[in-house]
């Protein structure tokens, strides 16, 4: 019975006009040109190179896009267990009608020349856009980002804030901030005149949140104004700062960001768990990994202090989902959001959307974002998470609990787009 | 197949008469008045307020109850897909009669006058427990009370610690502990002997259990004579310890608990892992919550110095369970306890309850307790743990491993009821 | 439908011959003599004594095997639920033809005489090999172990590294070393010599792989050269070391057994998180826990200085799996290696290996080792893993996502058997 009922659900939900919370899209080339493009994505050349593939073999200017998608090709037979190379064959199915069961050394060359020429159609943009149901899509903007030159109703700028949190002592971050902001970032008062320029800046292009990714070790506090002063100018004067320097510098840009977020009412998206260059000899994109030792009572301090700041958090491991239920069940600031990145596979998406639905009030969970970084990605992404949730709303909710159909698929909807209204202001 | 089994072994566990091993009932109040009383727990509470609703809309003496659960109504159609909803949903059909798929705006009232109507039989408490199969439910008693006015042949008494191990510094337990001890507790000898009247008293009113509940950096060990001759002075002098002295005070008075649980021969339950007030804002026992970083290691000590003494282990988190399920396995004197509060979930309850019986001696796990306020809990939340038992039972036992029907019904009666006999000896 | 296919799919799968990755079998008497050889297993005894059974009931030297089987036996009713005791019946059933549902009191001695027959047949050994379709067992041999006398194309010797690792400091540890080598070990060069004349005769003799566990508080790192000699010679001379001294040895030895091991070409397994003698009254094997809060980050600077060794990892608890599948997907020399000890039970196999499934390349994926100690038990543990990948392979692979039975097949057979070849080259 519940495997009809799964199928009916899936195909409601397929129906949903989405939009996607977050991405990496860049405006001014959302689509992709070509499969070197699709395969070049940082979980494709990832796990080849953890196959055996030399990163040499993939990576450098010389490799034409050609040559390198026949490289990664060969790679996939050893891949092709993985849900990721389930989402290269949707999207060739979908976008390019491949009708192969797998994408091999024999048939990659004419998908190839077949997908380049589709993709160059001058509205391939537009028909990935439609055929994926994707009406708008959130950005992940550099704070120094013009935001010019693209429909800001259909990508959403957000504005990223890792570099000014983590990276102020580096002269080039701090020469982005004051052509950026027009203001020299020297001490207390003109580093938070700078960073309350971005959000104007961001908020006048119409963001609707500001992000960050927070590495395991990451413990914000309200730094005193006295260490701050102290330590802004150190840093702003180019001299080296101690661990535990970096950390108050650290506390303070955030804290800041957070006192912004409130007065222009922009949630703030926390990224919890990432360690940066776990494996240095890593291919592009391909060198995060992270240590599962963290905890939410590291945001004790910020969640209290800021009661009228959404938090829209994202863990990075499934060990850290029974908090974030716990947390979201517990203080009204803080949604759930997607599944991000080494959580983002069917197994942990199960068991997390599974406890999120049984303890979270339903208008606080944000159910899924792409990720992306070409617009393609859109489609077998939030695919995945559909089957997912049909499955989930099939099971507990209809079968179990006895739900309706239209019961269950109204919640469905809601975690897929209507939260994403309510907790962005759409 | 298995789902009708499911079905029937379900019926079936819906037949045991219960003792239910851990609950907060006052004794003197054990069933509710009316539907405030049930809407008034925490998990209703708590949930519409994360949800968006404000605290003094439902915390404040003006409040009448009437008021109180209109507001919470309101906010129950963004609570409805939480399991504690449908706790609700089924006390108002088992004792209530209620019919309505929801309980919104629109039947509230009727319902509410309903169950007042009904609340008020002077024998409610006694159809409640009889309706709800409850024979025995244990207290979690203030080390002061006395004990006195109710049946402990239904209601057992329990003595909860946690005010002794972690609170002695306060003036206010010093002063309680006197009281109910007639001894002033003010050196080693002197504070033990005060704790032996206690455990003197309890055991005279017939306890069946000492419990304290943990936070998750609590590591016990022995307290070298000398230290807690001058920790114990100075705390009863009034004056102000290091943390490393409070550390030292809580060790010695649990190290000393165990050694009266030791010489009464009561089990002593733990509750590992909660951090208290860590939403300072959230509603009444809606502030707690905590950190996933814990480990069952922090007890060896304890479990290696008291061999004879029994430990029901509970665990806050999932994350803690298959620790939990080692530790049951390697040491004799560790019972897995239920599931507790953040673990109090199907979603959670299944996962746990499968490695259990995979892996841990069957006359070692007590399988459930309801953890609650007020009576009337008692019966969804144990069908709760029922649904999910029968479950395990029809597939893991009956279907994968070719058990009888009835040989998965003596696993699952032994889990819920027959453990607890043996374990708590009663 | 697909319980059909999970059937199917597992007969395919029992078909297939194995190689058996890491036991502690002991090639001189790899196979049981008795009833008494099984019960012995530690599962068994550890379960029993966790479930009420003295220790001196079963441990002794007086204890005759009968008499142990006996009182093994007399507590079995309280483990039948356990995934072990389904082992023992799976053993009963099929290597002694044994057909009652339980194995009692009543039953257990008429058992017992049969087995002892049919294990008392001379080709007894060949005859297990045989009908447990094993071609090749690991062994875990201690650093000094001669080697000789079995056959190494059937039973494949593997360096077991623990104690030059950590008890070095033992002096019949470096005796042990001395005589094993023919050089003693008094500083950098000549404990590094001793080490590479261990591998010589290891590599000689067939080995294929360099194993060690490894407690969760360890971590790794390069030694400066000075440090090393420092702490070799005060070690070498029986002086007794600081707890960061202890450190700064164990990642000396750790770090040169690496360098060994790319120097031969082997694989370095290990074996993360056991903390020994926990439970110090416990019977023999049945010690050992562990501390949950450890990380595979811990061993970022070893798996970045060593590209070209293979590190099949194991880790003890479900919730190192997380890490362990994002590891193997990021870093190319790391392998997921079986379900080793606490995480060996259907509950935890059936999600780890789902998760691996989804996201590591499926030529990175060891399936299972047997860990065993008796040759008996190759057959019911195999037999349990077989029926797990079975059902994932089915409900995943050809239901979810449309894969035929055959290449479903050909996955399980590269998990159950392929991979070993390649990643141990044999």
């Amino acid at each position: 019975m519940h495997q009809t009922l799964e199928v009916s659900l899936f195909q409601e939900l397929e129906k949903q006009p989405l939009i996607d919370p977050h991405s990496h899209i860049n405006p001014h080339a959302a689509a992709s040109k070509n499969l070197a493009d699709l395969l070049g994505y940082h979980y494709y050349t990832e796990l080849a190179h953890s196959a055996g593939l030399a990163k040499d073999q993939i990576e450098g200017p010389e490799i034409g896009p050609k040559e390198k998608v026949g490289r990664l090709v060969e790679k996939l037979t050893d891949l092709d267990n993985t849900i990721q190379v389930n989402w290269l064959l949707e999207m060739c199915r979908d976008f390019f009608g491949f009708t192969a069961e797998r994408l091999t050394t024999d048939n990659w060359e004419g998908l190839y020349d077949a997908a380049e020429q589709k993709m160059s159609q001058p509205d391939w943009e537009q028909q990935v856009l439609q055929q994926s149901k994707l009406e708008k899509v959130f950005l992940t903007n550099d704070f120094d980002d013009p935001l010019e030159g693209f429909d800001t109703g259909v990508y959403v700028p957000c504005l990223r804030t890792d570099d000014l949190v983590f990276h102020f002592t580096r002269k080039e971050v701090r020469n982005r901030l004051a052509k950026a902001s027009g203001i020299e970032a020297a001490d207390v008062t003109s580093f938070r005149s700078a960073l309350g320029k971005l959000f104007e800046h961001f908020a006048s292009k119409g963001a609707k949140a500001c992000a960050i990714s927070l590495p395991p070790s990451f413990s914000p506090h309200k730094v005193d104004l006295g260490a701050a002063t102290s330590v802004i100018r150190r840093a702003a004067a180019g001299q080296t700062l101690t661990l535990a320097e970096h950390e108050m510098l650290s506390s303070w840009v955030f804290w800041t960001l957070a006192e912004f977020c409130d007065e222009f009412k922009l949630p703030f998206d926390l990224m919890i768990g990432v360690n940066r260059r776990v494996y240095e000899s890593g291919v592009y994109q391909g060198q995060d990994l992270y240590d599962k030792r963290v905890s939410l009572i590291q945001y004790k301090a910020v969640l209290n202090a800021f009661p009228q700041v959404t938090f829209p958090i994202s863990v990075l491991t499934h060990m850290s989902n029974q908090e974030l239920v716990s947390y979201a069940w517990i203080f009204p600031n803080v949604v759930t959001n997607g599944h991000w990145w080494y959580s983002n596979i069917p197994a942990y998406i199960h068991a997390d959307t599974l406890s999120r639905l049984e303890a979270v009030p339903r208008n606080k969970q944000i159910g899924y974002y792409s990720d992306m970084y070409k617009l393609e990605f859109g489609l077998p992404k939030f695919r995945m998470y559909r089957r997912v949730l049909a499955r989930v709303l099939a099971q507990e909710f209809v079968q179990d609990r006895g739900w309706t159909e239209e019961q269950a698929l109204t919640l469905g909807r809601q975690l897929l787009r209507g939260n994403i209204e309510t907790i962005f202001k759409i």
